[in-house]
């Protein structure tokens, strides 16, 4: 398949976006309509971002455990504004075994309901906070478009459920994820994003505040990446999550919930790819570094083996992969573009005489990417190199978003600002302001100080809103 | 809760059991019939079982991948025998979005169908073969009697699925992940097993033979821990699983599929408890120890903190786990006695003058288990006490079996074996002679040669096969 060229993003960016999720064997379409198969190589890229995201949530406390995939359908309707949002989006269980059930069951679209029903039963006293569970699953929406990894019937995500004593507490439960997701972005994804707190009627459908972390696509098309949120005592009123205090007064606790999901997928996708293909971050590629033996005849061929697996060997920091299959070079070296992996390490007969490897950065393509060096102390530079094709996908993708990014001065530059990029503009906060063509994603946690004039009312305004055409 | 005292397992077993998983904060029932919560506690124990198995699964060229939770109803129907097995056990979802489906859905029971017909999609030549993917997921089947852990509507588990292009290279692969089994059972939770292949009548829906790794629980009875089917190509057939051969003729592919679910937590329950609770096998409790300060003061306080301190930092290899609750020692030792974590130290105001530690086993209650030694070189000690912990376990649990599994002679001796423990008699393979009220649970890979007198009928017996009563 690799030889068929891709669609240019320039022409068509969703088509060339859905060519690489297939051809680079990422997912596939499932036989349910709106259904994805996440194929291995999609997978393993999302077991390292798992990993990576794991790490941190243990660090800051958290447990992992499991809640069902079947929600009472009568559990859905306790939050008043959460059954508002949800319901629409449900996929229903009517049978089971044969039989049709007493009451219907809905397939999750997340677990806040189950987990405040769980949470008023676990938790007694103030000696039980705060609870600090993390669920890694999947959950269904029955949306009307889809794209895959964008937005699927069913997804697969994490989502942390924590209950505090205080709403100091859960508010800062709320911030410290929003900082987790904004530094897994940064420093294992290679994507800047701007963590900021949503309008009303961007929040969650239960939430006192949601916050996200945005990021801009390489069509400046904005992608909420993570959001957390901060549920005030909603759904503790709504399921009678209460704790007895140090003066044995029953107390509701406050809740947050936050959520990461393989959506993040499609944006590493979106804003690192090129007309080759993807372009992976090395902290998380399945494969950082591929190796591709170069060989004309058996007698070349035993030579230029027993170097690569002596590099090979030099590099088992790192996750390698040789290309042994029986394909032309030209046609690796495409594949392995397509398929983003960071670096290629291609060892030849000349390269076996010379004790060199020549050296292909997936992030500079041709000549500007390549050079000859030397085997021995390849750990060391490969490692440099990795570091550096992180830190080099990081800024590009910050500047193009800078370039990207417009502070408008009237409302008619501001509505050919969001065709092309992003504004970043004064908001007063009303909702009329907010429908324009393109939607607010965020306010900013990092303000610039001071007040403004509403880009739409010009009404006075304390702060300034991201508005962007979205995914 | 750790203060009322268990049933002991004598005087009823499943209730000592239903005890232990509830008070041990392993799992809780959860608000839908049948189905369950995996709590923090015992979701850490399964993370350390998939760490476990994954690791192996990787070893032998298997990666990760994801299938969607919704099947079509049609494709369970395409394989005539999986149908009869898995129909009368179907969840159904006949909504989507508020509107009624033109083809409900089965929220998946097992993969084999979807995965038929993506393999049948992405197979196309001798060269994409094998195929070695595995899932980590939760499947629903609708059983009426439930238990925590041992059957429940909706369980987690991991589904092996691989295609071959020759019977041989499948029947390996079913072996190799047997033993695969085996090997975790008897390396990471101590629990020794039984490899052999199931009866006609017991084999799984759809497979042309079925292994299954056999444990004997504490109350003698069995409990399959794993499968692995060699499907033959009656998948393949089903769902035109074909490739193109170095003749460049079609061949349909040999496929494999094998699993090991949450049921295992309770095998480990089962097979290691005690009447004091849980006893963890050391490679895979979620704490391997736990250090308990003892302090009457403030005074003692700080000299105790600081010894616990410096302990600690003796042991990072381990998973440890302080505890600092505001509780009497009492209480605690009695709650991880409950928890089962397999090694407890004891830190005082004398171990601080002293320099000692006290340190106690899980698996030898009382004076038996426990001693005075240095702080220094604990690391050592630890690492050797655990690995003796974990052998002690096995060979207990072995000489446990050992002890239960009878040699009857006539069957009116195999009757009463049955009722006591288990039969491992010759049995001439024919379905009538199965009807015991124990079943075959399989019939041994290892197998002591020569030929003998079915236990049932008398008729020529080839091969010995274990009878139990069985979870």
């Amino acid at each position: 398949m690799s030889e068929l060229k891709l669609t240019p993003r320039a022409e068509d960016f969703s088509e060339w976006y859905n060519q690489v999720v297939l051809r680079a064997d990422l997912a596939d379409y499932a036989p349910v309509r709106g259904c994805m198969i996440i194929k291995p190589y999609g997978w393993t890229l999302w077991e390292n971002m798992q990993a990576a995201l794991d790490r941190r949530f243990k660090a800051t406390g958290h447990l992992n455990a499991a809640f069902p995939l079947f929600i009472p359908q009568s559990f859905i309707a306790k939050e008043a504004k959460h059954v508002e949002g949800f319901a629409p989006q449900l996929a229903v269980v009517t049978h089971g075994g044969g039989e049709l059930l007493e009451e219907p069951l809905v397939v999750r679209p997340t677990s806040e309901t189950i987990i405040g029903h769980a949470y008023a039963k676990w938790i007694k006293s103030y000696r039980d906070l705060p609870v600090l569970i993390n669920l890694w699953n999947s959950v269904v929406r029955w949306e009307v478009r889809t794209k895959l990894f964008l937005r699927t019937l069913e997804f697969w995500w994490q989502e942390g459920h924590t209950a505090h004593a205080t709403y100091a507490e859960a508010q800062a439960e709320t911030i410290q994820m929003l900082n987790v997701y904004a530094d897994f972005a940064v420093n294992e994804a290679a994507v800047p994003v701007i963590p900021g707190r949503k309008s009303e009627s961007e929040k969650f459908a239960g939430a006192d505040t949601t916050y996200s972390i945005e990021a801009m696509m390489g069509d400046t098309k904005a992608l909420q990446a993570a959001t957390s949120h901060n549920l005030g005592q909603n759904f503790a009123k709504s399921f009678e999550i209460r704790y007895l205090d140090k003066n044995n007064e029953l107390q509701y606790c406050w809740t947050t919930s936050w959520g990461f999901s393989t959506r993040v997928i499609g944006a590493i996708i979106m804003v690192h790819g090129d007309d080759q293909g993807l372009i992976l971050p090395p902290r998380l590629a399945p494969y950082q570094v591929v190796i591709v033996p170069i060989f004309k005849n058996d007698a070349e061929q035993g030579p230029v083996m027993e170097a690569v697996s002596r590099v090979k060997q030099q590099l088992t920091d790192f996750r390698v992969k040789v290309d042994e299959r029986e394909e032309t070079p030209g046609f690796k070296f495409n594949d392995w573009e397509l398929r983003g992996v960071p670096l290629r390490l291609e060892i030849g007969p000349k390269d076996v005489q010379k004790g060199t490897v020549a050296l292909a950065r997936r992030d500079k393509p041709g000549k500007q990417g390549k050079s000859f060096v030397p085997q021995e102390g390849l750990g060391t530079l490969v490692a440099e190199t990795l570091a550096d094709i992180h830190a080099s996908l990081y800024d590009r993708a910050l500047a193009f978003r800078q370039a990207n990014t417009h502070d408008p001065k009237t409302y008619e530059e501001f509505k050919q600002a969001v065709e092309k990029g992003w504004a970043f503009s004064w908001w007063c906060g009303g909702g009329e302001c907010e429908e324009t063509k393109a939607t607010t994603r965020n306010i900013p946690l990092e303000q610039p100080g001071g007040t403004g004039k509403c880009i739409h009312c010009g009404q006075p305004a304390k702060e300034k809103a991201i508005f962007a055409k979205a995914y």
